[in-house]
Parts: structure tokens; C-alpha cells; sequence
């Protein structure tokens, strides 16, 4: 049997029997056929000895076998590696950072405490999935919207606690924004609450943030100094409708102005809803149907002007965009809520981006007004106009175009088996997105690798509140070469980043170590911070060793 | 000369010589004088033993002084408590909570470091005011607009880490929901930068929060854990407008619906101006003008109402109500934004609240525009609508307004010399609103104390983003036994309200332990992670013991 790094099979064995008077037999798994399933689907060491298995996994139905189990976790040493629902894809999956960790399964724990739609918030468990909560809503006939990711089935906590973004509107983007009120259990098997949910007999968990004292909720994110077993997530009144526009710019040095337009009208609230960045000449929209994306390939005149090596050349697309009545760049602007109001904004939206030369816009699509029915909901588009993410309606519409993307970066003689997402903030100004594209893009490329014509030119494709994410799938393959020359440039893209002032926001569970290390200001403070908590707050070092490059004390010395 | 406790004179003159070669002479106060004038202005202990004195103020010019600074407390043991501008009144001003600490004056580090008008942040110094901010924002002809608080003397980093609150939107009315980015002198004069202030390089310090990893910003807000000396805040485009209006409903029992109305307009972000309710025959309008505050005193039919023990009759005061064309309640809506879209808004706004039978709604005074001349901010009112604070105009209106409060307080054998803030959140909800009104009404009258006809019925006075904040001033004399009253009862009230599951958001140096005390679910489990983080991060203990309840070890240990 696998067990755990530096614990005799004996102490093992012992532990696990613990575990199964906690949760029950059926709970606690240690077959490898079931502790497999653990493994990372996308894993670049897949079938490798250092691919990062679990040891054994069990699934609590409740904080208080959380807390048992970490006491036994305490008790023989056992590192235990907790994660929520386990859809985690490009960034690790359900795998223990730590190889051979015991693997802390909260699915089970799915339950919705309580939905409020007159205060707009829910209460969870980490087990809830946005489908979960979605379901739940519309059940009970709650008049609520909710920020959607997608593909859907990731949880409720777990995204938020990743900083994960969402795709509906402009202040829910930021996932862990909306958090309230955290229940957590300690790597020594304490129970806390924070906030108001502190107080006993108080009705107000999601309702206040801070409680009183320092605010320490942000901690529990990102991090292994506990398990959060419930959390409160504000949630915002039903939507009245959704619209949305697009934006064209005819040069390439518009760029810069489509930006600060852009956050003019998104950072002051007028602009509510999801805007993406693109380029009509130099790739298919955010969202395109496979058609459009195979016409937009399969189109000679542009794919001369764009393959190219490095940029190419911008008067030429210039003309091209002229000709063809395309924008070199555009803006994909989203608006959410009472039709009289929307039609306002994106009238007032209109008038701020025609001040820049030559600009144009466009209704994109009708306005589309809540609740929707069973059957409006159906039809609503894959692809494009008001994708059900843009509404706030979960789906997995994402997860067919992440395997879209496998297949593109397939090559017959590699073909693609999931991919890593490397995801590097950066400022929001052309400036940066530019000198990105070019430092990313030579990178990219200088080992031979190909790329799809114009893939660095419609970048960024994603952001945060007040920054770009320059999100990139790195090809994963069932060859091991391959693999481990993505993982070579992985790490250097890392290092390139951390050159030029820019930092991952998030990564896979191969490169914690390398990305925390670039947040290094004044011999890597920051880390020794969490690295005191840390050890303050799991003295024997039990619980998801490694994640964001955060060693317990005694793998720190032994890692030298 | 007064010395810290513990601390022999002689090793305290030591440290204080290697303060004045930090900073130089000129910048560090021994003598009673000076350092008398760090005392609490508004102390209910004012000339006894027990006020908060300090021993003697150091004033820094530079995070790396503090830095020199907090490694000479390490060494020779000295507590010391930082402020930011001192300004505090109602909450303990700039006096240390452990009698006779050196207090770590931050007034002198008022540098504003960047202001970005394409991005909306800016980066500033703890001695910053808001006052400073604004003046700096105006003279480089920068178009932006901030949240603002009133008086607007205080700190723009000190508000926020006591997670203060504006007055000007909905989304900017909790100041430290901008923060974003710190830079941080850790207890052992260690220089921390938290997010992307880490990385090497990097200019997008108030652009993203989180950088990689754990949050760990919250950590440092009503904190003992590090001395904040650069913080980037998240600002917004200048509104070209702003507008506001007024709801009225006829009857006690419309409360709900109109919290709920509020709630609905408010947290899907189509009402963004801060929102005051009020009850027109219970109290003065918030911010109402003195002649209008002494007409309504003065008015007998209604203090005949209202002039009774405990809530006084519903039916009576609205047939008083209904007679006056008063309403019961009212709420006092803004908007902030271009014309044609608060239009749209404040329509939509109207369309909701009048489906409450027998509301109306009235507009608040003419639309104002941005940016305003010199002239016409002068001509701004200093009273009722359109306050400066309302438009993100600095001003000292409300510290007016508390000396008239402290006013209204006096007796002829007490009058007041300040007052104590008490500030408890409740839940945004009718049946919390009327319960916390009957509860503390009756512990405030127990004592045969006299509150002004319908001081009850207009709260609550504020509200943080989700939840209400039943501000109330406690008096303060240079009578003892008066004081001793008022502190003795406000002891009972944070009892009082915790047994109801309230806790205060902030609250009163004197206060700091009896508050931390009502968020004791499991046996404090919260505060005892509080203790350890200081533990680790403070292990001298010598920074700003007692605040918000954390006392380093040995003195945790000698006060048993």
C-alpha cells in the first residue's frame, strides 16, 4: 500500500481505522483503483513516478468528523491535503501538492444552509457546486442572481477561495469579494468562526464582514492554515434584463483608449457587466462558434499578414480591418438590470467610446429579460451573444471549449490530454498588454513551438477588477517528453514574468514553489509571514504541506 | 518623568536617545506637556490616575525610521502604539490602550507616493488626510472622486484599517473594501509588502489585491500586528452628476417593506449613493439644519407623543403623520453618475417604492454637476441635501455637528466635554431595528437617564454595506461620577447586545476587551487565533498592546 511520505505502514494503517470510526467504512478509501481517481486528469507526469498521487482519501459529512480527522492527522503525522469539489482543471485537480498525502474529500458536504433573498445571500458547505446553488434558487422560486464560472460544476467555496474569477458582472468577478462569514476548522482540529458568526446567537453570519478585530478571513484563502467547512457568499436581487454591445477601434495604437474608456465607464460602475478585450483581425472573438473560428483560419489574405514571426505588421491589418469593416480592436461590453436603466448606460457607453477617432459600436444581440423560462433557457446561444455565463446561469459550455482547446493544440504526433493554465497578472494599459504579448509570445516561440496565427494578438483573455490575467494553456500530452519540455518553459515563463514586475494570480500545483518565489520584495517577507503562521497555526505541520509554497517547519529544513 | 510599566527609567532614557538619533531631537517628546496633548481630548478618565496618558511620542519620518524604531522597543522592551493622524474622537483619539506606551506619532508620513487618474488608485502614506488627498487630487486637475468621511481631518489609511465608513456611495462605504495594496513594519521592525507590492518590479501595487497566496492585508486592519506605512487605494472616475430623493411611507408597519426596497435598489448597485432612513415624526432628519431640529422640539402636539416611557403610540403618530402630509418613515436615496442614467435610476427607484400603498417620493433638491467651481463649492449647504460628504467634498460639517450632539448632551450640572461612541451592527431587518431600539431605549432610560423625545425612533443612524450600525453617543463630562456612569453603562450595553447577538463593529479605547469578549464562540476560538498570530509576528510583545482585545503573552499571563 502507498502511504504517506515519513509514516511507517503500521501508523498508517492505524490512522485509517480512525478515520473509518469517524466517517463511516465506506468513506475512507485506500484501494489504489479508488485512490487513483484522486490523481490530476490533466496531470503533464501522468503514469510518472513523481506524478502527485494521494495515499488514501476520506470524505466527513460534517466540521466535526473535519475535526476528528484532524486530530488523527496530529495524533500519528499523517499531511492531509483538503479541496472541496476537486474540479481544479489546469491547476492541479484534486492532487496533493505534497505526493502521497492523504487526500481530505468534502464533496459530501453539499449542504445550503440557508438562501436569503430579502438580505441576498446564501450560506454553503464546501461540497456545493454552483449547479448546486443555481438549482436550489430557482426551486425555491428566490427572486436572486448569482456570478457564474464556467464550466459550472466547481464549488462555491473552493472557487472563491482560489480567487477565482467569475463571468457575469463586474463586481461579482472577484469571487472571494463576496465572500461573508467563515467557518473553519484548524489544522489541530479547533473550530473558529469569524465576523459576526463569533457572536453567539447571532443571526448575522453573511451580513458583516469584520466582526471586531483584525479581519482574518482573507488567510483562509489561498492557503493551508485551515478548512473551511461554511462560508457566506452575498448574493445580488434577480437581474431585471441583460443587453450587451460591442465596441471597434480602427488602428492599433486605439488600443490605449479603448482601455482607459473602458475603465472609465467599468470602474465607475456605469458598465456592469463582463467586458472582453479582442482583436477582429488577429483572432476569433471570446466564445466563437467553431465555424467562425474554422473561417476565421481558412482565411488566406489575413493569415498571410499573421504568419509571421513575432508581431505582425500593424498597418497591414490596419488596411485589412479598413477593407473588411472589422476593428483592429474591440470591446465586448455588458450591461445587467432594469431595461430603462441599461438602455442608459449603454446609450451614455456609446457616446464615451465614439469620442475616440473612427470608433463604431453595435447592439450585440436583444436585450434579454428574467426570470427565463425552462425553455428560453434552452435556447439560449453556446456560443457568443448572452452566453448562459454572461446571465448567471451555470452550464459546461466552457469546459466543451477548454476541450476545444486540447484539440487545437494537438499535433498528430502529441496529442493533447488537458493543458496547465498559467495565468500572470498585469496592468491594465496597452503598454503591458503589448510588451506581454511580445515577451510571452517570443518565449513561446523561440524553441520552435507553434503557435495559431494571431493567438498572442487577442490577448489578454481575462481580468481582474482593476487588472488584465493573461491567461495561457500550456499543451499536456501522454508523452513525456513533451510534457516535461512544457513544464521547462512553464517555469521560465515564470521567471520572464517575475522580470518584467509580473506574478501569477493563481497556478498549478507543479509551480507553487516557483511562482511564490517571485513575490520576493525584501528576502521573500511575505513568505516568512505565512511560513510563521503556518507554524503557528499547524505546530506539527499536518495540513496541505506545499500549497502556495508554504512548508510546515519540518519539510521547510528538510528541503533545505 | 512618566515611563512605560516595567520599564526603569534609566533603560528608558536610553531608548529614548536612540529615538532622537533615529528621527532627531526636535521629533520625539518626553516632556508632560507634549505628551499630554497625545491624551484622549474626549477621555471619560480626563485628569485621573487611570487616563490613557502616554509616556512619550516619537515622530518618524520614514518607514525605515519606524522600522529603526520598532527594533529599539525589541530591544529595550518599550510598548509603543501607532496612530496615523491621531483623530479618533469618540473612539480613544490617539491615546495608547496600554497606559503610558511611547505612542509612534504617523503624522509626519504624508506623502501622497502616486495618484493614477487613468487607473483610479492612489498610493499614500498614513499621514495622509483626506482633506490632503483631495487637495492634491483638484490641484493636479485629476478627475477623480473619492469616498468621504466627515470631519474629513482623519487618515485615509487610519479610517480604513478601522474599517470606517464614507458617506458618499454605496460601494465606497467601507473604506477598507478599496484598500489594496500595504506596505507593513512588522512588530520586529521586519518591512513587509503584501500582494503585488512583493514582486520585484512591479508597478501595479493598488491594481491587485491578492498577489499569490494567502490574503493576509485583513490581518493588519484593527490590528496590533504591524504599523501600515504605505497603502494604495482604489478610487473612481469623477461622477458627472449627482442627484437625490426622498421616500416617505405612511404607516409604522411599512418599515419592513421599505428596508426591503432599499435593500433591493442598493445591493443590485441601481441606487449607489448612501442611503439614511429617518422617521419624520420621530426625530430630526439626519443632517437636518439647527432651526429645524428646534422646530421640531419645540412642536407640542408632537412631544406630546412622543414624551412617554418606552415606544410611544403608533396609531397616534400616524394620524400625526398623516395629518402633517409627514411620513412615518422615510428614506433619503442618492445617486451618483451621468444625468440621463441616475434619471433613469431615481425613476426606477420611484417605480419599487411606490408599490408600498401610500408612499410618494419627492425629488431632494436640484441636480448637481462635476466638476463644481470654487464658487459653487462654497455655496454648497452646509446642512440637509447635498452635503459636501454626499459629493466627496472634504469639510468639518459633522464635527460641527458632534459638538452640537455634545451640546444637546449637557445639562446644566453636567455639560459635555465629548462624547463615547457605541456602535453596535444589527441585521437589516424591521423586527432587528425595533428590537435594538426597545433593548437599548430601556437600558439607556433605566437609570432615570432623560434621551430626547424620539432619540430612539430615528435610528439606525448608519449602516455598513449589508447590515445597520446603531450609532450611539455615550456623554462625556469632567464630572467623574458621571462618567463612571456612562462608562458603567455602556459595559452593560455591549453585554446587553451581545446577549441579542450584536457585537460592535469599532469601539472605544476603554472598551476594547469587554467587546472582544462577546465573540467568544468556542471558548474565543477567534481571539485565540488572534493571540497566536501576535505571538509569532510580535514575540516581545511590544507593539499597541491591548488593541482590540490582543494582549502579547506576559501580559496575557499577568492579567491572569
Amino acid at each position: 500500500m502507498r502511504t504517506p511520505p515519513g509514516v511507517e505502514e503500521s501508523e498508517f494503517r492505524a490512522a485509517l481505522g480512525k478515520f473509518a470510526r469517524i466517517v463511516g467504512e465506506r468513506w475512507v478509501f485506500a484501494d489504489t483503483q479508488d485512490v487513483n481517481l484522486y490523481r490530476d486528469a490533466y496531470s503533464p507526469l501522468w503514469g510518472e513516478e513523481e506524478d502527485l498521487t494521494a495515499s488514501a482519501a476520506v470524505a466527513p459529512d460534517s466540521a466535526e468528523q473535519v475535526q476528528a480527522i484532524m486530530r488523527v492527522c496530529n495524533e500519528h503525522r499523517i499531511p492531509i491535503f483538503a479541496f472541496s469539489t476537486g474540479k481544479n482543471l489546469g491547476y492541479g485537480g484534486s492532487a496533493p501538492i505534497y505526493k502521497d498525502s492523504v487526500v481530505l474529500d468534502l464533496k459530501r458536504m453539499n449542504r445550503i444552509i440557508e438562501v436569503n433573498d430579502k438580505k441576498h445571500y446564501a450560506i454553503v458547505e464546501p461540497g456545493v457546486t454552483l449547479f448546486d446553488l443555481y438549482r436550489h434558487i430557482q426551486e425555491k422560486g428566490h427572486r436572486l442572481s448569482m456570478e457564474m464560472m464556467d464550466p459550472a460544476w466547481g464549488s462555491v467555496i473552493g472557487n472563491a477561495l482560489d480567487h477565482g474569477c467569475a463571468h457575469t458582472t463586474t463586481y461579482g468577478r472577484d469571487r472571494f469579494h463576496d465572500q461573508c462569514g467563515m467557518e473553519v476548522v484548524l489544522p489541530t482540529g479547533d473550530l473558529l468562526r469569524t465576523g459576526t458568526g463569533a457572536l453567539s446567537g447571532s443571526n448575522m453570519f453573511a451580513e458583516f464582514h469584520y466582526g471586531f478585530g483584525p479581519y482574518i478571513d482573507g488567510i483562509f484563502s489561498q492557503s493551508n492554515f485551515g478548512v473551511v467547512t461554511k462560508m457566506g457568499v452575498q448574493l445580488r436581487p434577480e437581474h431585471e434584463a441583460y443587453r450587451a454591445g460591442m465596441v471597434y477601434v480602427p488602428k492599433f495604437e486605439d488600443l490605449q483608449r479603448l482601455i482607459e474608456v473602458e475603465a472609465h465607464v467599468t470602474h465607475s460602475g456605469i458598465a456592469n457587466g463582463m467586458t472582453h478585450f479582442g482583436s477582429p483581425v488577429q483572432g476569433p472573438p471570446m466564445g466563437a462558434p467553431p465555424q467562425a473560428m474554422q473561417q476565421f483560419f481558412s482565411n488566406p489574405e489575413l493569415m498571410k499578414i499573421l504568419a509571421v514571426p513575432g508581431r505582425p505588421d500593424a498597418a497591414k491589418l490596419e488596411r485589412y480591418a479598413a477593407d473588411n469593416n472589422l476593428g483592429f480592436w474591440s470591446a465586448d461590453i455588458k450591461f445587467h438590470g432594469p431595461q430603462k436603466i441599461i438602455a442608459a448606460q449603454w446609450e451614455y457607453c456609446q457616446e464615451k467610446f465614439l469620442e475616440i477617432p473612427g470608433a463604431w459600436c453595435e447592439d450585440h444581440g436583444p436585450v434579454v429579460t428574467f426570470p427565463l423560462s425552462r425553455e428560453q433557457e434552452a435556447q439560449l446561444n453556446t456560443f457568443g451573444h448572452a452566453e448562459k455565463v454572461h446571465l448567471g446561469i451555470p452550464s459546461l459550455n466552457r469546459f466543451d471549449m477548454q476541450a476545444m482547446m486540447n484539440d487545437m493544440m494537438s499535433t498528430p504526433e502529441a496529442p493533447s490530454a488537458g493543458h496547465l493554465y498559467f495565468a500572470p497578472v498585469i496592468p491594465k494599459d496597452a503598454a503591458s498588454v503589448l510588451k506581454a504579448q511580445d515577451v510571452f509570445h517570443k518565449a513561446f516561440t523561440a524553441g520552435g513551438r507553434r503557435v495559431p496565427p494571431g493567438f498572442f494578438g487577442r490577448m489578454p483573455l481575462g481580468w481582474y477588477h482593476r487588472c488584465f490575467i493573461y491567461l495561457m494553456g500550456f499543451n499536456v500530452t501522454r508523452n513525456k517528453e513533451v510534457n516535461q519540455a512544457e513544464v521547462a518553459l512553464y517555469r521560465e515563463m515564470i521567471q520572464l514574468a517575475a522580470e518584467h514586475g509580473w506574478g501569477e494570480y493563481r497556478t498549478h500545483a507543479l509551480f507553487q514553489d516557483d511562482v511564490m518565489r517571485a513575490y520576493s520584495f525584501n528576502d521573500h517577507a511575505l513568505l516568512r509571514v505565512h511560513e510563521a503562521i503556518k507554524d503557528t497555526l499547524d505546530p506539527n505541520g499536518v495540513l496541505a504541506a506545499g500549497k502556495s509554497g508554504i512548508w510546515p517547519k519540518h519539510l521547510r529544513d528538510a528541503r533545505g
